[in-house]
């Protein structure tokens, strides 16, 4: 089973390696991050580079896409040859999954149409654009597409998603093995739990950064 | 606020950026990827490479330092510069921190002697070698030292560590950035929720690789 993620300058890092730290320990399960060109792409911090081992063309197919998001995610819906990838992918795919703002980029490549999906609750609004439904869950499976919501939880669809794969045995082993027993210092993971203040501060500053994504806080 | 984060081959990637994704969003605050030499260093499960930008005499000192585990823990152990590294940094550091086996490289540059301190569960018998005790919290703070238990706990911990840098606020904010309001599919996260089968069978998959770190599962 090959998972392809595709990676651009911008992306936000978690996105893609909390789901890959999940799914490439499913046995029998590769990864492989792939994008325009190969060679080292710049999360949206700047200072810390994801390789990209393989370019586009390198990848005909794969049995799961995996498409993260961040702030470059408006730069590569751009990217023609990068939405004509994903279109491909999901041709043959068993599995197309987004986390964060990726769902836009499903989006723009025309595959979330009549869906139910969910992206970072900064970017809800933008989901009826690309004529999906939002649905307020934080992993949303309609048939083969699975969307998460933003950041972190994208490794909760990757153990959703690894159950499916290889059955919850599995699943609850990764788990384990990753001893992803959450324990936030805090109460604030969403908008409803969160205080007011901080809610404001939070679009206030993703405002401010003209960033649609990950309100650069 | 430069936060030294050195990594190696065969590192657990979401150690490393789980906790990077957090702390690079504190105003202030820039992490550095650090390592032997400059260039990729490749994850435990091979097909990510995270890119080292600096060598360790780049960084001459920063404010907090937070050390990654994975199986490649042995092998840097053995890499007498990484540890005079890290003496040298634990010097003026206001945080030395590590996440999962991260913290057997601290204490084999001699930084956990007489503390209390933690990682992964399969490998807490390892701590007293290097004169530390094993607390059983998810995060440990004693002093200055702040250590995570496996993998995903860094993320806890970055937050934690996020508010003593940053204030509540702050860390708050940054929470409902990166949307970690945590809803994991199972409840397997720790040996005492896991079903005992589960537990066995990570045990067991650890020893058969003779991987101290992870549970390749």
């Amino acid at each position: 089973v090959l998972i392809g993620i595709p990676i651009f300058d911008g992306l936000t890092a978690l996105d893609a390696v909390g789901p890959y730290e999940v799914l490439s320990r499913v046995p029998g399960v590769t990864g492989v991050f792939v994008a325009s060109s190969t060679g080292v792409k710049r999360a949206d911090r700047g200072s810390l580079g994801l390789m990209a081992d393989a370019a586009l063309e390198d990848v005909p197919h794969c049995e799961v896409v995996l498409v993260p998001g961040g702030p470059g995610v408006d730069a590569a819906a751009d990217d023609t040859r990068l939405l004509s990838w994903l279109t491909a992918m999901d041709m043959t795919s068993v599995w197309t999954t987004s986390v964060c703002t990726g769902a836009l980029l499903l989006g723009a490549a025309g595959l979330l149409h009549g869906r139910r999906a969910t992206t970072h609750w900064l970017s809800v609004d933008r989901l009826a654009g690309h004529g999906a439904t939002w649905d307020p869950s934080r992993v949303v499976t309609d048939g083969k597409y699975m969307t998460a919501a933003g950041v972190s939880a994208g490794i909760d669809m990757a153990l959703t998603l690894s159950a499916r794969l290889a059955g919850d045995n599995v699943a609850q082993a990764i788990q384990l093995s990753i001893e992803y027993d959450p324990q936030p210092p805090f109460g604030a993971g969403n908008t409803t739990d969160a205080p007011a203040a901080i809610v404001d501060l939070v679009r206030h500053v993703a405002r401010r950064s003209n960033s649609v994504a990950d309100g650069q806080v």
